[in-house]
């Protein structure tokens, strides 16, 4: 087999041979196939696309380049949630506990931040001392112990995805939905999961703003998750608007700990409590979705999902009193400028992909991946959209740090709020369901 | 100006600014653009293709990559030919010195065999002391001198058509029009001539063997050629048959000679002087096309173009007597083996790629870039599409060298040579002329 044939191939249309996958994955990750040809390769799927069977054996393949963790001799269903990346996305600090508390291992391999969304693996560093770097043991005897792990993605994991992810970054084959869906799906599935839930993001802030590449993204990813034998759901959720009230490091941990206590934003708490309970239903830790509903909010009305935050946040070697008295453990900006409406009316825009620029601009994200952030600083939302508000209320507090870049900052950020006379129609957070 | 954004508007579908197709091929030839990023840029042009005008810049910026030769000083017009590719594709040796003594500058820079095709330094190689690797300003003295020179694409041409080459050959990208034609205007175009006339193969043995594609690269490269302000004309021509009647380095030099000297079979005869006329044309050295074709016929008739070929032979370090005596001169086979018709009839085929392919088994060509070949052997035709033939007489005779594979290539042959009751009609030699 010759890598050009594969690639001439795929070229003129014609469905590829698992084999023929396999030898490009396995020889592109070997260093045998050359990455002029991988990104030759990668073009023609951009023009081509690939069947569901060729996207499944793309997932797989590159899943085996890697380590695939056998969590087997855990006693329970194993479950993950994926997001593909929002503004002030921050459920998965919230969801990852509640579902452990409701018998659901969750090994959660999650990833950094990037542009304007925010990343898992940032919120957890700016607990002091949490260490999301841990070899695949010690993960393994953290998600023993406590129900679920929190790393980075290793090493270990996929490399072929790691590789081919940097090279579609600078040949323009990012935006490939067989290649986006596999370079997700080969990642989580390495995680030995059964079931997966999906958060796949629609709006201005999302990686795919408009509903229909949303969707597909969703059914093809649903599709390898099936395809490899596993449950997989997917919920296509709104990313208009942040979620939740804080788009920052530091402070979307306070209020994921607040969440867990009960005290958390309407919408981070609804979606996080749907989610999980996603997670327990495919699990099959409850007796249909209502009852897997039902648990999930036993889960936080008890504390048991703050319990199991504390015990992991403990065990990957963070300061548990974040739990108890999160302003005290937790890096803070030092500097607060407070932005105000300039009329009466109704917050008619939050505009999340500008608000997450704004965040990146103040350090609390990356513009590139080699970017230092800084954890304590970012935005706290006083209105959401829809909310009455009064001349010189305040709308937003930005939370400054020596890094900022405070003018362009609030300029995007001025973009982003919108006050008018009235406000849209409030929309449902959970636009669409496919399982 | 980013490699990435380039090739993402070319990925879209959007016409390249000259800047920016500039910027890329420098970069590229500077080292600062990968070769997975040349490698994406072809895949996407092999799918959007360009415009006429995006072809042109291309293939001025290859060009300017290198050096461009600024023959300006010579008395008179430059002009060359370019042929596509073909079997016992011999012209060169023939039009070459004929244009030269009508009073053409021919500074032809040629290329090697590959598969099943010839190429015109390997002939020339064939004969003793025959210097194919001047230096330019030596290629220069020779062609003031002697009206034409014959020498290898130097490394100070094109480099980036060079590097482009060898990247699309392994990336499934070579068969893109606007990168085919860019790719050879861009060297025939540093070669500083005033004119080009192009051979554009069709058939069996053509590089394209369809009419539809061979017309539109000839299309393509006469636009190339307008679009940089030169006179050019292309020649669509039969490669159904191998032209002439020898295939095979040495073979085919004895071949030139003979023709150069009147004897030499009627295709190639014609073909040479035709395209020789065109070149005279074009050039300006005579008073119309039929003119010119008088004019070639008279250097023909005179053995004015066979002195000229004696000339650049001694000038570029060869062996003259070549034009004397050639088989006293040149490498010749060890053994013949006679191939003879198996039944009376008309030869109905002479499948010019597989008689290219046998040609190469026995060490005529190349199979990759890298392999010897045997300037001895080859074939020789006693018959050509169309004549009659009687039971056990000879069509061709197989010159065999040590390192020929023999059984191969007689099987390869005995699938090119067809004998039936009925040839199929003659076609002509010129199928089409766009200019």
């Amino acid at each position: 087999m010759r890598a050009v044939d594969v690639i001439e191939r795929k070229r003129d249309g014609a469905e590829l041979r698992r084999e023929e996958i396999e030898f490009f994955v396995r020889g592109y990750a070997a260093g045998e196939i050359p990455p002029y040809q991988a990104a030759a390769f990668a073009m023609a799927v951009f023009f081509r696309g690939m069947t569901p069977g060729e996207i499944v054996a793309l997932t797989e393949a590159m899943m085996h380049t890697g380590e695939v963790l056998d969590l087997s001799d855990l006693p329970g269903p194993k479950v993950d949630k994926h997001s593909t990346g929002g503004v002030g996305d921050k459920t998965s600090l919230v969801l990852a506990p509640l579902a452990a508390a409701c018998g659901v291992y969750v090994p959660m391999i999650s990833g950094r931040g990037l542009g304007h969304t925010g990343g898992t693996l940032d919120k957890l560093e700016s607990i002091p001392g949490f260490n999301v770097r841990l070899a695949l043991p010690e993960f393994r005897r953290v998600l023993r112990e406590c129900g679920l792990g929190l790393i980075g993605q290793t090493r270990e994991i996929a490399p072929a995805d790691r590789m081919l992810y940097a090279l579609r970054d600078v040949t323009a084959t990012v935006s490939s939905m067989p290649l986006i869906s596999a370079s997700i799906m080969s990642k989580k599935m390495a995680e030995g999961i059964d079931a997966l839930v999906l958060d796949v993001k629609c709006g201005d802030g999302a990686f795919l703003p408009q509903r229909e590449r949303a969707r597909a993204l969703a059914t093809t990813m649903v599709g390898i998750g099936r395809g490899m034998g596993k449950r997989v759901a997917a919920l296509i959720t709104d990313m208009e608007q942040p979620l939740g009230r804080t788009v920052g490091n530091a402070l979307e941990v306070v209020e994921c700990v607040e969440t867990l206590k009960g005290r958390g934003p309407a919408d981070l708490e609804s979606l996080s409590v749907e989610l999980a309970a996603w997670m327990v239903h495919l699990g099959g830790a409850a007796a249909g979705l209502d009852a897997a509903r039902a648990r999930v909010r036993e889960a936080l009305a008890s504390g048991a999902g703050l319990e199991r935050f504390r015990r992991v946040v403990e065990l990957q070697g963070g300061d548990p009193r974040v739990c108890d008295d999160p302003a005290s453990v937790l890096p803070r900006a030092a500097e607060t400028v407070v932005v105000r409406a300039e009329r009466d009316g109704r917050v008619a825009r939050l505009a999340a992909r500008a608000v997450g620029d704004a965040a990146m601009l103040l350090g609390a994200g990356r513009e590139t991946v080699d970017s230092a952030i800084d954890a304590g600083v970012g935005l706290v939302f006083h209105k959401k959209v829809g909310d009455p508000v009064a001349m010189n209320e305040p709308i937003v507090t930005v939370h400054l740090g020596k890094g900022s870049r405070r003018e362009a900052a609030l300029a995007r950020l001025a973009e982003a709020v919108v006050v008018a006379p009235e406000a849209p129609p409030r929309g449902p957070l959970v636009l669409e369901i496919l399982s």
